[in-house]
């Protein structure tokens, strides 16, 4: 039986298995390498530097959020529908990243302190996304925004207390939920107004 | 000339100096009590335990900021023009305080993170100034707002960018004040809705 073939993706899932079990101070690039069975150079043919691979993970991690967020960008309905669901399930998204694996969430914070643009990145993804609804809310003769990215990031910053980890200890808070729901539905009054 | 009465005052001005000198982890009772030419034992008797006086400092230094938003509250005009000010207000205070004084406003985020209440008791307070404003604009028949606590408390968490210290870094970023903007505009479309 041919050995497995070495792809990114699977770099990418033992690297955070390895980062799980050993925390992100000790995990090294043999460890994940040892773990896949290869050579520290396959690794590497993959990932030049072992920065390039924690950030490449990081990357992955956020992206997954992005790509669940995506869909409802690209639904059906009208743009405040849309806007709402797409806050409420990035709130969503985030705290049961923080709150399923405690650990795992504190090694990516750590990953994330270290790393160059990956936030960034993220970041103007998901406020492109917002955009988007924006200008279709706009479209639809629903929403006012002279510049839909202007007003992206504004909602964006708007409502970091629902994504922003800084927050993350306050997302288990009973009254979390109806504190989202005050500030959404002041935001979708804003983008209407 | 008799000596100075030692005043509570004059022992939280000690306090913030001799935290100023040598940090939160090294400063004592002991060296307030020196820095006033009197024992530690009349520190206590009007602060009775080294917790209680930072705790003390702590909510002076936050006070000086609901001292000054206060003023804002029972001016004259629209509600519309006096909530933009005290938003303006707010993160103009909280950027000199994080700005001028670098070493200090980490000091004071040590003693937050040591001190039981004081936080949520400012935090109401900003917010209980925030529900004035709103209840006049309510009042005029400009804003929206089935409760003013409940808004209060939504545009209090919509405009954590530039008030909360967890974003004191992005302060000193050109862009800053654009965002600032963009926000309080779509936070007061939001009231008016």
């Amino acid at each position: 039986m041919p050995p497995e073939t070495l792809t990114p993706e699977r770099i990418l899932e033992a690297t955070e298995e390895v980062l799980r079990r050993y925390g992100p101070a000790k995990a090294t690039v043999v460890d994940v390498a040892r773990a896949l069975g290869v050579s520290h150079g396959s690794v590497y043919r993959h990932f030049r530097t072992k920065a390039a691979l924690r950030e490449a993970v990081t990357a992955r991690w956020l992206d997954r959020t992005s790509e669940q967020l995506a869909t409802i960008v690209d639904d059906e309905g009208a743009a405040a529908d849309r806007l709402g669901r797409w806050l409420a399930t990035l709130f969503e998204a985030k705290r049961h990243k923080a709150g399923d694996d405690p650990e795992l969430f504190a090694t990516y914070m750590t990953l994330i302190g270290e790393s160059g643009g990956v936030v960034e990145r993220h970041v103007g993804d998901l406020e492109a996304q917002l955009a988007k609804i924006i200008e279709a809310g706009v479209g639809e003769g629903a929403f006012h925004a002279a510049s839909p990215t202007t007003t992206a990031h504004a909602v964006f910053a708007a409502t970091g207390r629902f994504h922003d980890p800084c927050y993350a200890a306050e997302w288990s808070r009973p009254e979390i939920t109806a504190d989202f729901e005050a500030v959404r539905d002041l935001v979708l009054r804003g983008l209407r107004g």
